[in-house]
């Protein structure tokens, strides 16, 4: 199957290596937002870009017959990005995956696992230690900052610290950026310290973690206790998460299954390669 | 949808309580090996009996247009019984879900998610501790042996120990016993301890639990860590996850999508009562 790439940050690089490291693909060019998408000639493309572009392109490319695969990850609008894909993926024979990533993404699978196996019951999922873009973002944006770094802190029971970094522009006070941080509403919800530091540049690392754990009761039983947990190199998971998922996209295409799905909405071997044969031997 | 049960030992009575507590089921009776089944009026029949007689009922009941669902654990038949099936359930329009348990099954599942993840790496599955049915087994079978209990201990990179307790028959040799047991090809394999005891009767708890652990890849990036741990009632999940099941077999079945599936094969959204628009926003 032909893979291309639209958007080269982190992800498009990392889902780069992933392809190359697929058995059954091959690589079908790398393309800028503002390249012309006439010209892609590919099964699917991985739409990289930063997530408030992914739904343009993702409709231009579904437009066209090609598949394509997002991790679109502003939780509260996926319903209505997948209603808007599906009607052109329906109209057009094609197949959007979209926000595959790790959160939303294998997360989400793993919590659907765990509501069917211990229906009743509280799911937390904690995040970190890592860097949050969103947050990270945020902070940037507060005057007097040159460069910000927001690292995410576990507390348990969904509950999360953060740690922001930042390097001052010349001339700013360190206490009134502080201020403007812990009243953003990023940070205001949250507990946050804010730490002054020379340079925010040797601080990053991409390295990113889960602990997602739920108790509950399956049939009459209580407490039935599952964790699921990670530590992870964050682009590289979400790009190979994306690439597994391409695989999915052209099986079900070629199936007729056409639509705008979530990943709760795939079939754990369509991520594989292999026949149904090898991997039923393999994995289950 | 109406659910009947086949078999009424400990995973039908905690099938029985998880139909009861799901929103959409209704129980549509609970049958025995010798009833007749022609007189089950239902839309999927859980296979609760021992795993040998499986194939038997579930080919039975497939041949009549009814879904099955069965936890049949011989982790090397399985291709051969979903091959066998699904022939049966193709030509009758129906569908089967075969291994529908925690392993096989969920665990199934979280292997074939990983394998996604990080598709170059080693994943190890560590049991226990609880009770080993087919040990139990083995180990009741050596003569002179009253009643057995045989715990699976984990020791990491899926190597166990095993426990087995015993009460003696009146008048038997332990040492002799104890020799026939270690030279058991159920038990020769493993470090293995029998330990005699007055009553196994009063150890005896369906507690179990698995450690699921993997390091692999993702595109090129290496030291990619998960890990699935649970700590669980045995019966009340295996259960649970074929009620879950049942629920995907009518989905899939309403859907023309007809056959003999194991869970890799499932779409977690299908295990889940709700509307599609209810399960995305509240998981994904």
């Amino acid at each position: 199957m032909k893979i291309a790439i639209l958007g080269y940050g982190n992800i498009g690089r990392a889902a780069e290596e992933a392809i190359k490291a697929a058995p059954d693909m091959e690589l079908a060019g790398i393309y800028h937002h503002n390249d012309c998408l006439d010209c892609i000639d590919a099964d699917v493309v991985l739409v990289c870009t930063p997530t408030r572009e992914v739904q343009k392109f993702a409709t231009l490319l579904a437009a066209r017959g090609i598949c394509t695969v997002d991790s679109f990850d502003i939780h509260g609008q996926i319903w209505s990005l997948r209603s808007s894909l599906d009607a052109v993926c329906q109209a057009n024979h094609t197949v959007s995956i979209l926000s595959a990533g790790w959160d939303p993404g294998t997360d989400s699978m793993v919590r659907a696992l765990l509501m069917a196996m211990a229906p009743k019951g509280l799911t937390y999922t904690n995040f970190g230690p890592g860097r949050s873009m969103g947050h990270t973002v945020a902070a940037k944006a507060i005057k007097g900052v040159k460069n910000a770094l927001s690292m995410t802190i576990p507390l348990g029971t969904g509950i999360h610290r953060r740690m922001v970094y930042i390097e001052l522009e010349d001339g700013a006070d360190f206490k009134t950026v502080e201020a403007a941080i812990l009243a953003d509403d990023y940070f205001a919800h949250d507990e946050t310290h804010v730490i002054p530091v020379d340079s925010v540049d040797v601080l990053n690392n991409v390295a990113h973690g889960v602990n997602l754990v739920r108790s509950g009761v399956s049939g009459e039983t209580h407490n039935q206790r599952f964790e699921f947990n990670m530590t992870i190199n964050n682009p590289a998971l979400t790009g190979q998460v994306m690439v597994s998922c391409a695989r999915a996209a052209v099986r079900m295409r070629d199936h007729g299954e056409f639509g705008a799905k979530t990943m709760i909405e795939l079939r754990p071997i369509d991520l594989l390669p292999g026949s149904t044969e090898q991997n039923i031997k393999a994995l289950v």
